[in-house]
């Protein structure tokens, strides 16, 4: 089965925003094993809309659409569909009492008029409630005038707002997608880290060559590598135990590296969850990430259980004050260097109390980098009881990147030394 | 002068990438003044790219295709471009020796026969040098056989990667696009913090509606509203006299509210500046946020200048120990509490012995929150000299969005700190 997307709003035509939605929608067909070849932008303009879904519906079986379904004037989506197919607008009766009582909730006693627009479908089209918005999804099957040889086409007409169309996709559009197939699409995300992505290819070279059904896709991540795991099946039952063996043989290849086998799972939640597991804290104690280390762990919802305190020390002076760091190792060694990296995790360590430490110093550029010490140099060092280990680190890239590898490095690290 | 945009690559179709190519493409061709009506997404697919250039060149003046140029069996956009416009593959003699004397740089001695498909260009085309990458761009002007009604058309072929799509379309392709129109665009950013979008755009409502040459459009960031202000002129000198008058009645609108007109400019850079320039320090004292407003301020290069340590306190234990932050006060107020972030903001300033501080705590949620102290709530502290002011927000959105809405707004309040 064919898909295709089109995303409509002049705003991403004006590149006032990236189209994310495009590339979740993309993503999602991906997984349900649709093929999609043709992805489209258009403006909020009746001629253009009507012209870019009259080809869309010439060529796929399904054509999404987003965006285009609110209230005002320059909302066209669901007017054009109908023309496109030859239908006349209804009111929807369901759609019209629950926009009633949204207004109600929101104390809106005076409800101007072009609101009600938004409960008119297109004769014969299915509502889906929009739980998190207003305009509801639309979806309508049947011929296209002109176009009756190719039989029955189907439109989705979706929110634009990420925010509604995200979870009215994944609780409603996916089963109506499954529903249409012959047979679905299941598949595991399996993330590794503290592995290169030419590496994990050439590791998983033959199962890929050899693959058929379940298929392996790896996705480079900065810092990690995912790989999709993707089976055809009739239920999901099945799948999961086509994909058994591989998952099972990827977890022997890559060992301790492989951390999740779930999509929703991310790296810092993992090690959050094993330290929750065995009542242990961690501290961070940064230089060049300046933070970013500490963000990213405690963007876990209850990482207060494990980290209660940690330090930015940007300056010699804080490293030597805050975390202890001899100034003689400052002056000797300097700020960026193995030794600095080893006091900094363990003066964090005692500092906090705590029974693990993450330090960071490095640097980030643009400015700074000599010969000797060149910009991208990082070094990490990461305590664990009494133990202190420091790695040293070459990134490449701009001041973002290099901060956002050393983030990444050091999680890795820390998960590392937590496992061994 | 209308332009498209086909975004060529199979990885976009699938999801893997979000197109972020064309969102800057289309903002670029925005501020040129170009129409841009489309943007389309193909895959690696001769037909399918045949099918989709051949119709954007019979509706558009210019297309810009991006993708595709590489060496590989699947870069077929060359070679495609070729075809619609008619023309033979000929081997550019400047290319080919730019190509070889990057292999040397390389220090690759045995370069792979297909390495030099890089060096074909349709006959009559005119080369782009990639000062960042191996894929030379291609601009190609002419009539599409079974399209010569539509007079001349052209073709700008870039290369897909983010990091030499950029700085060529600004140094090579805008010259280009400019000389093809009769008139000049020129713009400034307008940045805004402090004030609400929509209180925004009711304060130049006037403007907007009476706006020729120059024009106003409102861009909305998370915590910042930016206004693009464009004039049409044949000279940058006239450009900016006519944009003169409008930007000094916005600076007298807006007032200490507008941070920059400057495209490149950041809130936080703005703030480092202002410190460095005033040899003042500041540092940060946070829960929620856990490290991202240091985080941001520090990714400002040279911000080791005014920041030289800060502190993470998710506990209370180490708001009590870092900060000093009263048990008393924990107790009978709370860690999320206007006195907490007042003292925290006191602390902070004192264990760094810094001239300004910022501290924020708050419920990002997603649990925690009780009716009195829902989720969202956030106190931020800011300290300058020996004053220290508290606000209270209510935020709403996941964790991730209210803990980057109150690093803006941290930063903000400290700005308007600095000033008044």
């Amino acid at each position: 089965m064919t898909v295709e997307l089109i995303s409509v709003g002049t705003e991403i035509l004006l590149g006032n925003i990236v189209n994310t939605n495009a590339a979740f929608l993309a993503e999602q067909c991906a997984l349900l094993g649709l093929s999609c070849y043709y992805q489209t932008v258009v403006g909020d303009n009746r001629q253009r809309l009507f012209d870019t879904l009259t080809l869309a519906l010439s060529r796929s079986d399904v054509v999404i659409l987003s965006g285009g379904l609110g209230p005002t004037e320059d909302d066209l989506t669901t007017e054009v569909t109908a023309c496109v197919f030859g239908r006349e607008l209804v009111e929807d009766p369901h759609t019209k009492e629950k926009l009633a009582e949204d207004f109600r909730q929101l104390d809106i006693h005076h409800v101007t008029e072009n609101n009600w627009k938004m409960a008119l479908v297109p004769e014969g089209a299915t509502v889906v409630d929009n739980r998190n918005g207003m305009a509801p999804g639309i979806i309508l099957t049947g011929t296209v005038p002109g176009q009756e040889k190719a039989g029955k086409r189907t439109a989705i007409l979706l929110p634009g707002v990420p925010g509604e169309i995200r979870p009215m996709f994944t609780q409603d559009i996916v089963p109506c997608l499954r529903s249409m197939q012959s047979e679905g699409i299941y598949s595991h995300m399996v993330k590794i880290c503290g592995i290169g992505e030419s590496q994990v290819e050439t590791m998983i070279r033959d199962l890929v060559d050899a693959q058929k059904n379940p298929t392996i896709a790896p996705y480079a991540k900065t810092g990690e590598v995912h790989l999709r795991l993707t089976a055809r099946a009739d239920t999901e039952e099945k799948a999961e135990e086509m994909m058994a063996p591989v998952l099972a043989e990827l977890k022997k290849r890559f060992g301790v590296h492989l951390f999740t086998t779930e999509e929703s799972v991310t790296l810092e939640e993992t090690i959050v969850t094993f330290l929750k597991e065995r009542h242990m804290t961690v501290t961070t104690a940064e230089s060049c990430t300046g933070g970013l280390l500490a963000g990213r762990l405690l963007n876990v919802p209850g990482a207060s259980d494990v980290y209660r305190e940690g330090f930015i020390t940007y300056a010699d002076e804080a490293k030597e004050q805050i975390l202890g760091v001899p100034e003689e190792i400052l002056e000797t060694k300097g700020a960026v260097s193995e030794e600095t990296a080893a006091r900094m995790a363990e003066g964090a360590a005692a500092a906090a109390k705590a029974d693990a430490a993450l330090s960071v110093t490095g640097l980030a550029g643009p400015g700074g980098g000599t010969q000797e010490k060149p910009v991208g140099l990082v070094y990490i060092g990461c305590q664990v009881g009494s133990t202190v280990q420091v790695r040293e680190y070459h990134f490449t890239g701009n001041r973002e990147k290099i901060r956002e590898y050393a983030v990444v490095r050091a999680l890795t690290f820390l998960r590392e030394e937590l496992l061994s």
